[in-house]
């Protein structure tokens, strides 16, 4: 490419730190603005967005992308359309930036509170999808942040489309434009130097495959927002509703299976396993799940194939289900806690003493009592939209709203106080 | 020392990670019981901790150790029985962990709301106020985490005694003893080990000069809590009280010069300079304080030394203080996020419109309005007590006390809802 990797993303940084500032401060109604003539410039310029994305998917078809990526590349009419209806959605939303928390007053007579305020600049890595252009670049907005958006290069020609439609609409806002800026070039060096950009970026969020999010964790002097994995669990215990346990775990497995919120490994407790095994087994393979299980499950159940150790660790994404067959609560929570992915857990019981046992110990980001893990979301959540999912433990865990793009700062309010 | 860095600390990791389980699962009683009966065991074992106390401040005086580190590393009565009283005051607080937030219904029917958690594990890396020792052990303690404590090698005996006393009280209120552990060697290879066991450590807290805290933000892969200066700001607006003015800048620069919320630096409106300038310079000279101006300060005011380019970026952290006469409230704010260290800033002024913009738009983890910068600090807010400061913009900002050493994890309860 010959790019200056490293001099385009100053330039960029400088440019996203800059907007920033004027992110910082824009009001409410001048961001749901800028969104809002965002969803209408999308529709407006369909047809160029389609002629972009049509370059994309011939040119992935001719470098032999299979079924799924290109399905995830392309763009048609409903898909933009819903692109602009998620802008819109945002709009709608409420503005976490500016809300003052827990103003009280002091002893000393001073008042403390604490005031939401935006991240500042935020470097969006993702792959594929050219609609997370739009979402992410959205979100980065309601929520008072510059974005610096680095797609795959399989979409570029989409997202320099999408992008310069969401720049337009800043600009017409008021706002600064550089308030979203894409990394217009497929230069892999400049994944390298935004997540070292310190000076110019205050958090990565990094969307895609393990192997891209595993890298940049590796390599990243900017924190990084992100998961890796979601080996989600359901536990079936003794105390189970099991008409309950078999509609959760249908849920969770087969839904929509390629997401980090399915479950992965269904466990079940020894003293319901020969009546709730065969019934849940039968259930999954009619659905076409291929169901590995432990060896007790494999005497209790037709059809199974055994597990390796392997299985207790995979996320497949896929119709496929780890079964195991566990002792207790205590037991269920041990393989949690050694094979979990710290993503979502759900346990099925009408015990109470069970329920708050499980909700109480078990240590991931969304931990769940008679509910499908499937639930893990955003829009589930009531966050409206999320922007990722962190399995991190500082600053925010679970799906990512508006407020996880934000940070608090201190209010003092006095009236001369000074310290004795 | 011919310790072998890495294998010692995989021992204490792997040993705090056990440790971490227990703790949080453990119950408040449990954790008060500990911190009371380590202020109990650090009374009754005074005579030896000040007898370990004066080997480190011998050595420490051999080694030719400044007055002031001298006598921050020293112990005395006061001292000891002002780290039990500590460690009281911490078991009063409440409990952060298992709070639950927002618990909310959804229209899916199920309830989300938010627990807190504790962090895990904590490395808290400090030099020489061998109390540190005890306060960070009691936070952690409190806030259910494990800590693993690297204090500084000249006060290692003090720690060595101190941690003990922690360790036998956590271990006769039944809790796991290696929720405290005290990296008992003065091998620097540990921090670095320390800083990297990502595995084990969940989050790096420093205590100490810039120098150990840049180093340990540089080669840290640990998300580390920090901050590095305080270049705190007073601007004295144009619709300023001279009179409040006056008192909250000598408080703010002479009540404690030498700690990170200190006045450094004093704007002054143009409007009012002639008349503030000559009162405050002449009080501030009066209580000792080198007074560096830039040139309208040294035609206004007597015993201004000229101030120069570094003069606007120094944390002095004595009595010394840069003044510089602005424009505008724009022209303050400007400096202001330009020289400033995000850590804490105050304006002063009458003017209802020139507070909030200031508020709104100063980018620092603490913003006051006629107040002294001096109550930027956890009790002063009525955290009860802090571990650190942050300038962080993720997960923690400003004081950091219980809930800074927390996290929050979803909770979902249903009543067998599933996906649609």
């Amino acid at each position: 490419m010959g790019t200056n990797a490293k001099a385009m993303m100053e330039t960029l940084g400088r440019q996203a730190r800059e907007a920033s500032v004027g992110m910082r401060m824009a009001d409410t109604r001048c961001k749901n603005d800028a969104l809002r003539r965002a969803a209408a410039v999308l529709r407006r310029e369909r047809a160029e967005i389609l002629a972009a994305n049509e370059m994309d998917v011939r040119a992935g078809r001719d470098q032999g992308l299979d079924a799924a990526l290109l399905d995830r590349l392309l763009l048609n009419d409903d898909r933009i359309e819903a692109m602009a209806e998620g802008l819109e959605q945002i709009a709608a939303l409420p503005d976490p930036v500016g809300e003052i928390e827990h103003l009280t007053s002091r002893p000393s007579g001073i008042q403390v509170g604490r005031m939401r305020v935006p991240l500042g600049v935020i470097g969006m890595i993702y792959e594929s999808r050219p609609n997370v252009t739009a979402d992410a670049a959205g979100l980065c907005l309601k929520s008072g942040n510059a974005v610096i958006l680095r797609g795959g290069s399989e979409a570029i020609h989409s997202n320099r489309v999408i992008a310069g439609c969401m720049r337009r609409a800043v600009l017409e806002a008021g706002l600064p434009q550089d308030a979203v800026q894409l990394v217009d070039s497929t230069d892999r060096a400049l994944v390298g130097e935004l997540i070292r950009a310190e000076d110019y970026v205050d958090v990565i969020i990094p969307r895609g495959g393990r192997g891209l999010i595993e890298r940049i964790a590796a390599e990243a002097r900017v924190p990084v927002i992100k998961h890796l994995d979601g080996v989600c669990h359901v536990y079936v215990d003794a105390a189970a509703d099991l008409d309950m346990a078999l509609n959760i775990a249908v849920n969770a497995k087969t839904q929509r299976p390629g997401v980090c919120n399915a479950m992965e490994t269904l466990l079940v407790h020894a003293d319901v396993a020969a009546a709730f095994l065969p019934r849940v087994v039968a259930a999954l393979i009619e659905r076409g799940v291929e169901v590995r299980g432990c060896e007790r499950t494999r005497k209790l159940a037709e059809g199974v194939v055994p597990a390796t150790d392997a299985d207790w660790d995979a996320e497949y994404l896929a119709l496929i289900l780890a079964v195991k067959v566990v002792d207790s609560l205590e037991a269920a929570m041990a393989h949690i806690a050694r094979h979990g992915s710290g993503h979502t857990e759900s346990i099925v019981t009408e015990d109470y003493a069970a329920g708050q046992t499980f909700l109480r110990e078990v240590d991931s980001s969304s931990v769940m009592w008679n509910a499908s893990t499937r639930f893990a979301d955003g829009y589930e959540y009531g966050l409206g939209a999320e922007i990722g999912i962190s399995t991190n433990r500082l600053h925010v865990r679970g799906p990512v709203g508006l407020e996880g793009l934000t940070t608090q700062k201190w209010l003092v309010l006095g009236r001369g106080e000074v310290r004795e």
